[in-house]
């Protein structure tokens, strides 16, 4: 086969045909996140809540007593972003670090009385958001798309479950409780 | 009622106890888009291209032609990180802006051969990743989800159809003859 032979063939089998954004679930991912944050980023305006700032209330507000590694970890906000936004909210007494002032690890986050009540407020404009993008989905195509989204959560951290363990054992429960009333009433 | 009885009421109807991160699907899609985001970036490191730049190569193949405005719209890239990364792209011989440079609004965007090139080296490391979220979904469960997240995507974005009628039209004709094929195959 003559040199120009192969790169002919080389040429012939390229995988680019094969791809298309509005196919491409990433794609699909990165509109979703991008509008949604976009939107909601207008609405907390008026509270002067950023939407980093958001997902770190709403990790604190659930997981009290976490450490920075856990916050960065579940938030997945670049660290000198994540440390900056941390700081403004430590100073306007939204937050408050806890714990020994040696060893950064071992300090403690949380969110102080104003920050919970940020977070009560701020959550009703995320609820209608979400509400928003999910429009016109059953109960039924939410609980399996939440699971799809799980498989994904999962695949892409195989060790998210383990890290998780302590957190998720109490959350299952609530869960479970609250179905159980659910499928009771 | 007293006080206290108030207070509990007040207490006994909080928003707060509804909401659980692990059920709250932006949560999953942050998650998802973070962790794919940061095993992606590592996988693109020894191509010298970014997430964002990836993003930008993706929307040029598939819109040669398009407007500064137009590739923003699509990949909900804040519009000064996008300008600085296009700029980088024009510098490094990967794009070409082209046009009236009176009126920037209508100077066209592509990718060069280089960058078309750069495409088709990153785009398999980019469909390994995807590859590793969608692990274990059948084929079935692939397009109920895409058209789960194409619902979402409207719902969030009503304009979104009418915007990209032109560029829609030209993808639902090849998706639909790849359709065809694979049913007829």
């Amino acid at each position: 086969m003559s040199h120009r032979a192969v790169r002919n063939v080389a040429r012939a089998s390229p995988p680019t045909p094969s791809f298309e954004l509005e196919g491409h679930v990433f794609y699909l991912f990165t509109q979703i996140l991008g509008r949604r944050n976009l939107a909601l980023a207008e609405k907390l305006k008026p509270l002067g809540v950023s939407v980093p700032q958001w997902r770190i209330l709403a990790v604190l507000q659930e997981r009290a007593g976490c450490t920075m590694n856990e916050l960065a970890d579940v938030t997945t906000i670049e660290r000198t972003t994540l440390t900056r936004a941390l700081d403004r909210m430590v100073e306007t007494g939204l937050a408050a670090r806890r714990g020994d002032a040696q060893d950064r690890r071992s300090v403690r986050l949380s969110l102080t009385a104003a920050g919970k009540d940020l977070f009560r407020r701020v959550l009703p404009r995320v609820v209608e958001q979400n509400e928003r993008a999910m429009r016109g989905f059953s109960a039924g195509e939410r609980a399996d798309f939440r699971a799809e989204l799980h498989r994904m959560v999962r695949n892409l951290d195989p060790d998210y479950d383990h890290r998780n363990a302590t957190w998720l054992a109490g959350r299952a429960a609530i869960t479970d409780n609250r179905r159980n009333r659910r499928e009771a009433s």
